[in-house]
């Protein structure tokens, strides 16, 4: 807000009317948007914060994922935002985890006609996410490859048990578990028993207790160890909350955040409320750089890499 | 969809121009909306669903409920339609128990005007939720119960737990925790370590392991014991997934189905899906009556609660 | 907002647990949904706005009407609202109107399924709006009618053909055009042209040139003229834009302001504006009380009816 | 619809797990959403669907641009667009033209943080568009050039006054209403008294009536002489329907049709309404392909408008 008397206008500037050449990239095209206005504006400035935010050495990166990212085709656009050292901290959903499972076993989600028959879907053992199918096999195939693990700890956290998951999965290029093993990167995820892998688990293991406050005091204690953190969440859900209560331990709150989700603030619930807000909360500075892109992630994740990816080549 | 050569206009009827009168009551006012169009009679068709799912004795009532409904003065509603009987199982999440343990306790979420400044929210400990406002002396008093509590089983399920503290709770004509444990209603939170509650808890008890595995598979075997299912979804997210995960496993799927959200399927997250959707799944059935309304719940879930009594009172 | 060292709390007060018992009347529901949160709290304060812009015997009420209220069953919602004096000048879309036309001629709109192929409706000659169907030869009629009206002054404003439209039809208990021609209201349609009715009018009187300029300085006259000003509108669009514009020239801009929309801030356009953007246009005074309540106008403007008729006769 | 005992499987493929390099071009992004889920692959299908209309040289192809585009740095995007050739109608609003005459005349439009108190802008003579700010001395100017406008013959219609401005105002690289009139692309505004513009113009130009229901029949003969017709819809509003109701006169309807919007169909708005409905109407044929996309513009139409000429290079 500004005080009174103040001259507004000194602390305004032109609006850059965006222009695109064919042989320009994609740091030229976010270069160009910054100065623009709405959600064009804020992905400029998402890309721009969480390059900025790549670039503090100290900076703890959690990443907060929920949607069916994973069947709209964009499990090997996290997977290398993993590899390429812009996550620390990972925390999804269960359904996202089955996701990935189902395609580093060899399986695939399809796509497809979003106006099918729902009931001749059921009838053919085709699941329907939105425009994206996933046939009955899959779970099966995951079931046989649940049911052969050996869990050497019924009551380890869930986070220990992804880690040994991404460990003991076949190498794949694409996969989300495996790479987050391979980069030490844990993965939360506190509604876990909220997913078909977890059901398959529950279903072949009777005696398993994964614990889930070792996870949650674990998350804590990364975020109170944070010198500086910074956020990116995908959708809300579950793990915008669960990494935003855990940055209340956080010395400084989050220095940066990024939010990309198609949900607002106007009902009430977390998955869109505003990083403003999560100042109220000692969640994020009132000194953070933030950034909410009212976008389906879908748009705005892939374009974000790009950026990441080429300012990093450039650099 | 409809079969080439069928006369369409047939199965269409007037739409009714809605009609009210000042001493019209609840259901005079569902009754006009039900013949009209969009969300009205979205609305209208949810009343009589749900109706419908209380007068069929078989039926068991899944409730999900997810949004901050408590702080938005929506705890008696939700108490309500425990004590009335219009739920047999409620999943919720860790935050709406949090928000429901501080009003049992006596504490109250205040409101006030949207736009004040976060900072000093911050510097004065309020915290916000939209337009409504939470001091932090109310976590302490939080903190100062869950301390004292006592314990019998570090590893029970998270529902058997929740059951517990109902019935430790002291009396109050609102709390949800509370008229659960007395009407045996259970309460399932697969996130619960996703909420200060559980911080509290976990800070306290160090050795606290909740089963969270033993919650899904009872879930599972409720589900599969239903003769008759029905569902009603406020706000989506994980409580919307998990009760639709285990009706994958009920005999028959969901006969009724009941959604109030502002979310919407085409970004393909499970919060918007429709319930043709869940069909494909095996989690609603192909003859099920269901309505989504796209609404605010803190709009529509009053209504519904006050045709639902009102109807009830009537028969 | 708020300017340091003020004490916030004091300016709060205590959420509001809902409560509904089945023989409270839409009064008591809506004072009770005031002290509470979020969308519930935006439509309390809607209606004691509305109400008290409606005592504000000084007020002029402009009401702008978009979406396709009328197929949905709204009709005689705004009919009621123009009969009880809610409503001095009516700003709407020509879409509205040709709606509105159809049913005072008595033709009906129709109700169905939302999923009936579309090709089988476009070969069936139905046509649809979303789960509403509007069969061809509802514009044969209007055609039929249009062509043997007798326009007396191919160059009148738009608003004074309205009148002589309303003037001209048959009786009807729901017509908007009909009761707004009885009780004065003028109506004002921007984008007339942009209509059914439009083009039945522009291929049968092929001299017409309806006086566009004329309706838009005459609704400037009216705002300049107003003592005291108020808005309602309905989901945005043109009828937004135009009420507002012409406030600009109103000399203390609008006093009251309620606007139902599902339309955000984020994406800049002005159908999703907030009513804050407007004070620094003028357009609204700083001193406004206003309220935008997030929903689909089928059901939150039934139930503002509903609240100002019983108040009505209470009063 | 999937018809009884086809095997939907064979119909389906595997989803693209999306890749990007830091080489990749905007044609290579494109091409690899296109086999992905969600709003991902509807973008991509989108950037396809208008290349083949471009490429489709008996295509007539209508524009339709809604929201504050020009405010929000997207004036160059839509010049270019009428400059490449990829729009041989544009239909618009009021005050996309008031905008664009804004910056034609040398003034621009300012950025700045969303959260400035509108009562100091107010008082500061800014007005604000979400997060930009037009200073009132920009309407001064347009009233100082409309003022001194010579308008032969007050009853043209509004497409034919609006390319006499066209020609007239100065030479400017981004200016829509300059390279329309440059490039013969008549411009439609329906609802042209509902902006700024119209209101200097009508007080300056007392005696003006422009001719609303020529615009209208024009639009009718275009559309019917039109062999091929395509469709791009901006945000909604007038435009969309102003072109849909004119493509039911297209002998063969539009044969591709492309959508960016943030609006949804449940609530019945024309806005929001799907490509599916408008085949109910025979404004789009059933053969057509069609995409939209759920998006704010700033985000889509930069990319769309890039993959376009990257392609027409290659090409």
């Amino acid at each position: 807000m500004i005080m009174p008397n103040e001259n507004i206008k000194k602390k305004l500037k032109n609006v850059n009317q965006f222009k695109i050449d064919e042989n320009d990239d994609i740091v030229d095209l976010i270069q160009s948007l910054k100065d623009t206005g709405f959600n064009a504006k804020r992905l400029a400035l998402a890309c721009e914060i969480y390059k900025e935010m790549i670039e503090d050495k100290k900076c703890i990166k959690f990443f907060g994922l929920a949607g069916a990212l994973v069947p709209a085709g964009m499990q090997r656009v996290i997977h290398d935002f993993v590899e390429e050292g812009f996550i620390d901290i990972l925390v999804t959903t269960g359904a996202s985890l089955t996701h990935d499972i189902a395609e580093t076993l060899g399986y695939h989600h399809l796509q497809g006609e979003v106006k099918i028959d729902d009931y001749e879907l059921h009838k053919q053992d085709l699941n329907r996410i939105y425009d994206v199918y996933l046939p009955n096999k899959v779970y099966e195939g995951i079931e046989d490859y649940v049911s052969n693990l050996d869990i050497p700890d019924e009551n380890m956290p869930v986070s220990s048990f992804l880690k040994l998951l991404g460990d003991q999965l076949p190498d794949n290029e694409n996969s989300i578990l495996k790479i987050c093993a391979k980069k030490n990167v844990p993965i939360f995820c506190p509604a876990f028993t909220d997913s078909g892998l977890a059901l398959q688990l529950g279903f072949h293991h009777q005696n398993l207790n994964l614990n889930h406050f070792k996870d949650m005091l674990k998350m804590v204690d990364l975020a109170w160890d944070a010198k500086q953190a910074g956020v990116c969440i995908i959708g809300g859900g579950v793990p915008k909350n669960f990494i935003l209560q855990s940055l209340q331990f956080c010395p400084n709150s989050a220095k940066y955040a990024i939010q990309i989700t198609m949900d607002r603030p106007e009902q009430g619930g977390l998955s869109g409320a505003t990083f403003q807000e999560a100042i109220s909360w000692g969640k994020v500075s009132q000194e953070a750089k933030f950034s909410t892109v009212i976008s389906d992630a879908t748009i705005a994740l892939p374009l974000i890499l790009w950026f990441l990816k080429k300012s990093k080549k450039n650099s």
